[in-house]
């Protein structure tokens, strides 16, 4: 319970980080069964960028910044902070400053469930970041905090050394211990996509395709010719 | 009540759809007497774009795409798919696959009371697409539903051939039966606007040009020189 | 309490709105003393400016500009329109047809507790406009309300004559009679950022630049090199 | 197109309303196939109440009530009213007033997609009202608009003369053509909930009665004596 | 700019307070020409209460009641105690040990647009707050703010000494200056319904009441005895 | 990753939850050093509850309560239901059924992360249930997940066997290791305001029971007999 920064953590092997920046979010979230993705309200301030690295995480007091400050300190290049807070806020805890430390220091992103401001400046400088809301709410640094401690962030849990994988569509956090199995996954995915995208292309249906049809018939999904014929239903379905 | 597809609907005379392109959603929603505005939540996720097409319905269960699926296959070339869920929901209902089997089939846009994925990729293939979110959550392709049927989509009351029009300010739904009155008031509007707007930019304010003086006037609207000729007036309003 | 004009208002020196529309609304911000931010929810709908002006302001009923419009007619060149309304709403206030009277009389920018419509032809006619949500949602001109006097807009309170900045963070308000002494606090502030600035560029962190080590130390955050030396910790804390 | 009143409408027998009353808002949203519930925020203001009975329907401009008098006029006694506005908003469409004519004239409960006032004398009435929201802020009489025509009310598609069960759980839409089928649905679901509420007085468990443990199985859910015997997967979830 | 506490404050007659607090907040509001209301989400704590005083400001910084504190210090038995916050915040910066304060000095109510923590305590105690939340998240006592200056709190406009009237309904704001004409508005709005309120005991309605039925004719709106006479409206409204 | 079951966790000793039972959650929450605090939006279904034991955890997809139905299967009397969703979701996924599960079994409570139905039911039980929203919409039992993993909960971080206390005021997390040095703190707490409480109740203020005036003093808080001799003050804070 005690307020601490610890400085080493366990990150999984960089080639990991480098398959999951190759695929998509959606993709990821779907490779690892559904999990660990954070709420659609955590969106890119920065648009255009895909990034994944392992975690440095950091709690902080609503409105106050100071762990960030912390977690800065002992991030490694490649790696994306994660910035939890004790109770909701969106108060902006990241600027330009800030970002320009991330950039010398090689960090990937910084993900907050809070607020970012400075956000040209953010998007002139190419630096990801994905965040709750757009606020020029000023933050203090007074309150301590952890870093490197299992957090939530965006509905998420995220621990120390877990993967982040973060686009237009949001962010997902994979399980440092699950990053393989969910490459190998994602791998598969796509291979059946990229056979199914060249059917779609050419006019072919998804009723088709991923045979759909008998689907369908088994829920009791009965196909009409015309509204008519469907007899009540016409303007009987809300 | 029970599911169904209806493969066959009425669709307004295609140059309607045409003229009603020509405007933006905020002019038709007007010219509607404003009925028919979707919630102004329901955004584009590709900016840029202004489509007009008959609406094909799909009434889906929250989390479960199966019913667009089944809406791909009986829709036309030129056609807007409009997706309902049975209660509130975000999930990323459709993604570039669906998009690709859309685009291939000359379908003209998807409109979601639900999420969408793949935002940048949507992007790159220029697909219009406008959903309540983008979000990766996944869904699932188990539960019956509807094929055009009357549904809820943001708010609005959609039946399947009703014309829907959408572009960066949101979406608007004109029902068939009348959409040529809402033609020829949208062409009325703009003919004034066009007037007026020539007004304006040689520096001519609405108060005169659309002769508000007298509206204030009679409304009671007094006009003073400075706050302390109005007297307790000055910070007394709030 | 009685609705009204008022035509003349005090305005600040046109020097002090170019200087603070040389700093953003996020510095801005912090040398208020955090005072005078408006709400997060109100965005840009033109990306990509930055303004400062003296506040004409309007109070509006929901759902009714007439009071905008009034508001045109009493405002100088360089002046920001402000309007408020009595009660929460988002129907969509200006579009391109007022836009194009503010922008022939030089009205540097409107901000709108409210909607905004024709978000397009607002981003093609590079006109700036700030809002709670783009709406095509008609509003009607038949409503008393005021003109220049205190109004709430975006939870801020607004005076005419208050210089408004605004840009992609947001919009804030600074009092008349603070605004030369924010000049000032904005400039100390960017001096020593820029000193800061090159520090970090050369990869220093703030844990060093702004000395708070000793900080973290006196709150009792303790450091430790891995979670199994940081004992119970390692995932006790949420 | 044209606002318009329609005095006379269609309703199913009223057995059937009094027997859905009997029934709970849960149940007969299941026993519907999980159709025409309204979405959670439309909450009574006057709790403890169950009702059921034909919709008279209103469809309004927002923050104007005139067609909710309009559909008073034409309501019978045992009717409830469903009040859809344009578009969103929470003003304070009925307060004691108007509730005192309703329960005069034996209107059973209003629902509206907009707020409710005075809502202390509602609650001492005991005039059953669900709403968006409490709001004191007052609305006008002075715009066209619907009575009897379908309208979404809470996203929900209302005819008039469907059937509308509303109880401390929110509010359901029955389509008047399925009321029977949907009273027998209800029926069989609560006879085997009575044979299954037994079970679990006596301390049984749904696993149990709902022979669920063989679907846990065929899912691949493994069970495991302790978090170590699991693994991985003492703390790798989330 | 400078943080700073104002001891005196002018109050209106007590009479006036006396003469507000029986009438309801929605009546206020009326009769205050709509204007003042407070948002809808600042909602009673303690329910069943109804009150009037002056009031007497405190701003605080989000998540810091200091000034609170300091607002106790200067109030007067009769007061209202509103607290506005610089940005938006929900957490519970009036607990028990605050409300016995209050009540031992006789200060009527306390309204914060932010949280209140003790709920259950503050309801046995019979000590009237509004709030925007519930919310245990406790404050810190360090930061400098504001009495009595004209604050905003729950988008209304709030200077000292104006009278503040809340309810069931929410909370309204009347400027000391304009109280004892809306006293006056009151009593007129009042006798008028109390009259109208008879009539519709007895079973007329607003329609003969308030004669409403030549707007409706003024207004285009049509009535027809069925659906079918109504032509194509039938299902054709949205 | 894989789903799965784990019967058996370690559990506190029960006087720690009997002790923090006798607390409210806003001194359990000040007495954690302000963690652990679930959003304020997990409100009480049932209200003037106060429960206090050890978490058992179900991780859910997302309308679908089957691990709500595995979790009560491993249950002991005196445990806490605490019920994860992957992604937002507000559906009713407990009952009356569920509930007289959890009550035969002396389960204490069940919080969700999601909705609950028959509130009314569960009100005359006296059934305790905290969650997001009350809503009829059904879920399924269909969809694998956890039971007895760490989760997230309205933003907080659950771990089987952390305790779980929640009143009026909402829902905060013990971490299990922490639960002794919490009572402690809670218990000098509570002594504490015990003596400040009776001299607040003889009208002494915490500016002078807390010594706060130095700390104003210190943060250069001026004190004014009057606005106008605070000058530039009367109305110029926002």
């Amino acid at each position: 319970m005690k307020p601490c920064v610890i400085r080493d953590i366990l990150r999984p092997e960089a080639d990991l980080a480098r398959a999951l920046a190759g695929f998509g979010v959606a993709t990821v979230h779907e490779a690892s069964g559904q999990l660990g993705l954070m709420r659609p309200d955590i969106r890119p301030v920065v648009p255009g960028k895909r990034i994944c690295g392992p975690a440095v995480t950091a709690l902080c007091h609503p409105g106050d910044n100071l762990m960030l400050h912390a977690a800065i300190d002992v991030a490694n290049p490649g790696d994306v902070i994660v910035v939890g807070v004790k109770f909701r806020n969106t108060d902006g805890m990241i600027g330009e400053l800030i970002a320009t430390q991330c950039q010398a220091r090689g960090i990937v992103a910084v993900i907050l469930d809070a607020g970012a401001r400075d956000s040209a400046e953010l998007r002139e400088m190419g630096f990801p970041v994905w965040s709750r809301a757009i606020s020029a709410a000023g933050t203090s640094k007074a309150t301590p905090g952890w870093v490197n401690v299992p957090i939530q962030c965006g509905d998420a849990i995220v621990r120390p050394g877990d993967l982040i994988v973060a686009d237009d569509d949001g962010v997902v956090v994979v399980a440092a211990e699950d990053a393989e199995e969910v490459v190998r996954a994602c791998e598969a995915r796509v291979a059946k996509e990229d056979a199914n995208r060249k059917r779609f292309q050419q006019g072919e249906v998804s009723l088709d395709v991923s045979n759909l049809r008998p689907l369908l018939e088994r829920l009791g999904v009965q196909t009409y010719a015309t509204a008519g014929e469907a007899g009540q239903l016409a303007d009987g379905v809300r």
